[in-house]
């Protein structure tokens, strides 16, 4: 049968979701406790690639196997053998046709900034401390200009091989609370390093690198040097992901 | 001069505030830094001790020295021999009769209960997990019975020492929000593990342990025994202390 499950986890020891040679990944460690649980080499299908250091509040995979456990006792059983970084929370039967990476329809990242002169060891593990001045209400303009649907190009990792870099961004949001700035992104789908870019722009905004004059043509440029860095991955966080039902 | 810090910390690593014996502790490594920038043994004055694994979002100490480093440029100079767990965020000049210890009038902590079947990895570190189901608005008429200025004898861990068990508990909030309850507890002084006692209480209420009818019997009873259990200290964080001015 094939199972979808929800898990959330920390990512700060991982490299991201992806297997790879000579790094521990989330994939990796799930798929060797899903393949010793179910006996047998089990491959799973997650919703998305991960950087190094992303968190997940909330990511889909799927993988076929037969078992006589109960479905809603496998969280239970996965999470006794899995690190306490990484949590099953829900275990689902689904159609075989169900794929995590592909019938994704929408997914939202979330990316915090203490923005404030010392860090915050409370919450340096999920966020990038930036300690220089930043104009949120700038920001927020150059959100409004950068969110619809675009080709990305220029908020794309150079070197990146898609067929199409045209997502549609349906929102990108920037919040201030306290010291605390929270960027919320929800797309289709997202270019490699795509939130991490477009963060990375909206600070040289806020810092007053980029002219909010200057982001429409940062778009349509489409040319990656035109944007702002890759803000660290720590401060990312894929909070939401959706299938059509 | 008198110096006085606020500081920010995770306190997974440590020991809780108070120097000790064969155990690292923030007071000790607070101290070690201070004395080698300002040259000199320095004894630090802390708020309130702490409890091992708890966490401090505001926690004031204060120390004697002579520097020239101007008072606002400290919080830096500090912070770059720190631990990253450990932030001074900021640092004033105050009247040689101030005592981080004794001058307090008020403080305030908050403890985090993670109530769902799953432990959450993005908040395990500053949270306690409690799988069982849990009446929140039991909690939260036992919460009102409890706060008041009592004797709270029956909230102080075995073998304490003091004076007088009588304080203000001026504030004892239970809020839900998801799966996370925040309990808040606000008071002119906390007797020994008291909040983590009140807390333990309050989960017995919420699981059927002890009935609302019962709590008033709790305090008045002055006997460890009745109350709840000690929850973990890493659910635990300071959160507000308070001067008069």
């Amino acid at each position: 049968m094939n199972l979808k499950l929800t898990l959330q986890y920390d990512g700060t020891a991982y490299h991201g979701w992806q297997r790879q040679q000579n790094a521990i990944t989330v994939q990796e460690v799930l798929e060797n406790t899903v393949s010793k649980i179910f006996s047998g080499k089990i491959a799973i299908t997650g919703c998305s690639r991960t950087d190094s250091g992303v968190h997940a509040k909330m990511y889909v995979c799927n993988f076929f196997a037969e078992t006589s456990i109960p479905v809603n006792k496998i969280p239970f059983v996965l999470n006794v053998s899995l690190p306490e970084d990484i949590r099953v929370i829900k275990c689902e039967e689904v159609l075989d046709s169900f794929n995590a990476r592909f019938d994704t329809i929408e997914k939202t990242y979330e990316y915090k900034i203490i923005n404030a002169p010392h860090n915050n060891p409370l919450l340096s593990r999920y966020a990038w401390h930036y300690p220089n001045k930043l104009d949120i209400e700038k920001m927020k303009e150059a959100a409004n200009i950068i969110k619809g649907k675009h080709d990305f190009k220029s908020f794309m990792a150079s070197g990146s091989k898609v067929k199409s870099t045209v997502r549609n961004l349906k929102c990108l949001d920037v919040e201030k609370n306290g010291d605390i700035i929270t960027i919320r992104a929800t797309a289709d789908g997202f270019l490699y390093n795509m939130v991490r870019i477009l963060v990375g722009t909206l600070v040289y905004v806020g810092n007053g690198k980029i002219g909010v004059d200057e982001v429409f043509d940062v778009l349509k440029g489409l040319d990656r040097t035109q944007a702002g860095k890759t803000v660290p991955g720590k401060g990312l966080c894929i909070t939401e992901v959706k299938y059509s039902e």
